[in-house]
């Protein structure tokens, strides 16, 4: 059953959420009064259509229906999620709750609110257990962390379904354990923010030198491990009490200017926005927006081969994404999006990524006779030994392509398979592969016979493909 | 000439720099009282060893050779740069600077402190003028941030040798405007650490779950643009002037608690170990030590692939390290390491990573034969139509590995290479690779004549190649 999501208020946040659940299958009914929002959440759609797929090797759900409704009743009707994102005004939020509660009682509200804390939120409402903060990181379509905040009036059951709806769309909730201003993520912005508008207007660097002295050094150590686990290794063998009698004397030095505020003038303003103009003026929105997502892309993509961090929460979404091949002539294989990670110098596709693509499509039909990870990790395997590429018409990042596989060979210890890379939207052939494979012990690492149930499997696979 | 620097203090920090300056070709001069030294310079430099090779896609140079010296005037004798990295304490640093300068007083100085600022270095020094803050972030044989900085007294003539020893090494020399306390990096870090303390402290969240509020939000986001041109492209068209108006009042509510320090006592450290222990004691520091340099490498190659961020002072360092490759019969196109983000399922380089290697190896063969990056910019370029890949031993990450390439077509429209990859330290063949490219114009993106220059240079190599 396709679910539906009501989105209230469709700026860059709501825009993102309703991304995030259209590309993961669900209708979206949209209600914001701004008569740019049908526009706005169009440019975010743009982007996020570009991006969500690029993190995952198969396709996403068939997109899901999007609706603009004219009241909040109407799009909150029949929605198993509703996400309230409208601006940070407590008195307006009070009235959107109202209205939804009268339309909908019995669905969950989440809230993207990143100033007030549930209790706030909750202030007069009608049903406050259903009421909680879940408050997302932009771009919503592709960083997964939301801080889930309920108050000790947030009904179980409804953080449970929040729970349940975040995660099947790839996000990843985290509880916060009691409310406090700002939640968790936002109070480590705000300070690094405070500290940074001092160092500008004390002159000490400018935004671009902060950017710098962010990205190169500890901005990409955060990116995989946080701060603790850093710092516990910064330790060494004596890990994190170390760590803490070495650094502790400094909570006493002059270390941040945070004891104290700078005040907000339009000289700082101007300052800073100059500053900001001279090292990124060059590049409008829309292009760093593209740059920021690539890069995040890529980097997410990285984890995601490492098993680490983000990219361990992809795979476990992507886990729930996939099934198996089904049994056709040809078999599709593999369904998938070209990743900006994968083109060169040539600007398409790097040729060395379609071996990749038909790599992965190999793993498909091995899955599919049985040679799955269960099997690798009881010590069998198949190993490419010869592959012939032809490179037909050119790839790139973005497009959808599927591979139609054909085993042509599957007796023994050989497994031989021709591949089709083909463009999805009109079947168009990119290149294909003559691929052979054999069967092996990965304790011996030489070529053995494969396990009965594999073999049956093979030889059902290739006898269905040599049929017209 | 091969340079020398002298490192003294030889722990973590210490360490990372000895082994930046060893692997990027420097011979190195250490000087530690510590008996423990030899062996923990030993243990950074077998971590370095696996890790920075990966950045590069192509070999670094020779290793240099590393000394232990018994006294600091032997260590510096000879120095091209001289880094200080021992205990923070600063009668023992002015110690050290009194010893450094009474054996070589023409060398610049600098040190890995966070805590003193330049000019508290200087005093008492005898040549003031040399001494400077080199600040690096740990791992330093991996992340390219140093805060470069001067006091009034340092001489420009030293920053200027620094500027270019530090980005020789492919490191990022990053100027601070004027001397202030923890320099730029660790107010931040020093902000975060104290917030983080309070998060626990009051019972809002635990170590893991600030680890993953960081680096499932904006660790990921910091890791490629930093805080300013993040929060520019948060602001939407209308840029830092909108999102500073829309934050600006933020700053007089309660998000931070930096307006009070929490007290460092014994049950503080209990409650943060003890809660580090339960998220990573499973793992060993060595352990996550390469859980960590693994994802760093993977993510700054992946930022490499964008040409973005660190990886853009990746590929400026790469041009430098990388020259053409020579005529010979074969021709050696490529020698690099196998890097962590190339494997796959069955643990070993993934076949489609052998395709890239090759493809490398060609892009190699069209620079020599002038279809280089000016060639392609100018709208012509060889395209790979296709490739027979013989997969003959398994290949694993850390290898070292090399390409010859034969040229054995090489008239009109077309090159065609046949590559063989092997273990660089055996010679072992590892895998082979018949490659047919066609000369195409980027505009048309049809097949057309190589520009006169090229085509003599293809049928030179392949006359050449033709020979026993």
């Amino acid at each position: 059953m396709t679910k539906t999501a009501a989105i209230i208020g469709g700026g860059v946040i709501g825009g993102g959420w309703a991304a995030r659940f259209l590309l993961n299958g669900w209708n979206v009914q949209v209600f914001d009064p701004d008569p740019e929002a049908e526009r706005k959440i169009g440019e975010v759609m743009t982007n996020a259509r570009h991006a969500l797929p690029m993190l995952y090797d198969c396709a996403l759900p068939k997109e899901g229906t999007l609706r603009f409704c004219t009241t909040i009743g109407e799009a909150v009707t029949g929605a198993d999620w509703i996400q309230e994102s409208v601006s940070e005004r407590l008195e307006l939020k009070h009235k959107v709750f109202a209205e939804v509660q009268a339309a909908n009682p019995d669905t969950p509200i989440g809230s993207s609110t990143s100033g007030f804390k549930p209790s706030e939120l909750q202030q007069g409402a009608q049903d406050a257990g259903k009421i909680m903060v879940t408050h997302p990181f932009n771009p919503v379509y592709l960083l997964p962390l939301i801080e889930v905040v309920p108050s000790e009036a947030t009904d179980s059951a409804a953080l449970d379904v929040a729970s349940d709806v975040l995660t099947s769309v790839g996000l990843y909730p985290l509880r916060v354990r009691k409310e406090i201003d700002a939640h968790i993520a936002d109070r480590f912005l705000e300070a690094v923010w405070r500290e940074a508008l001092w160092l500008v207007k004390d002159g000490i660097a400018t935004t671009e030198e902060i950017d710098n002295a962010i990205r190169y050094g500890f901005g990409i150590r955060w990116a995989q491990m946080g701060l603790f686990e850093t710092y516990r290794v910064a330790g060494g063998e004596a890990g994190m009490r170390h760590f803490m009698a070495q650094f502790g004397p400094a909570l006493k030095w002059p270390w941040t200017k945070l004891m104290d505020v700078p005040e907000f003038t339009d000289e700082l303003v101007d300052l800073i926005a100059d500053q900001s103009d001279a090292q990124s003026g060059h590049l409008s929105i829309r292009e760093l927006e593209r740059k920021r997502d690539n890069n995040l892309i890529a980097m997410m993509r990285a984890l995601k081969q490492q098993g680490n961090a983000a990219g361990a929460l992809i795979l476990d979404h992507q886990k729930a994404l996939k099934s198996l091949p089904e049994a056709d002539n040809p078999m599709v294989s593999t369904r998938r999006t070209i990743p900006v990670d994968w083109t060169d110098i040539n600007g398409h596709m790097n040729e060395g990524r379609y071996g990749q693509l038909f790599s992965d499509a190999a793993e498909e039909v091995m899955a599919y006779v049985g040679a799955d990870e269960a099997y690798i990790a009881g010590g069998l395997s198949y190993f490419t030994v010869e592959t012939t590429v032809k490179y037909i018409t050119e790839t790139h990042a973005g497009e959808e392509v599927m591979v139609q596989t054909r085993v042509t060979q599957g007796e023994g210890k050989k497994l031989r398979c021709f591949h089709e890379m083909k463009r999805a939207s009109d079947g168009e052939l990119l290149a294909s592969c003559d691929q052979l494979m054999l069967h092996v012990s990965l304790e011996t690492r030489r070529t053995c016979a494969p396990a009965d149930h594999v073999k049956a499997k093979v030889e059902a696979l290739a006898a269905l493909h040599a049929t017209e």
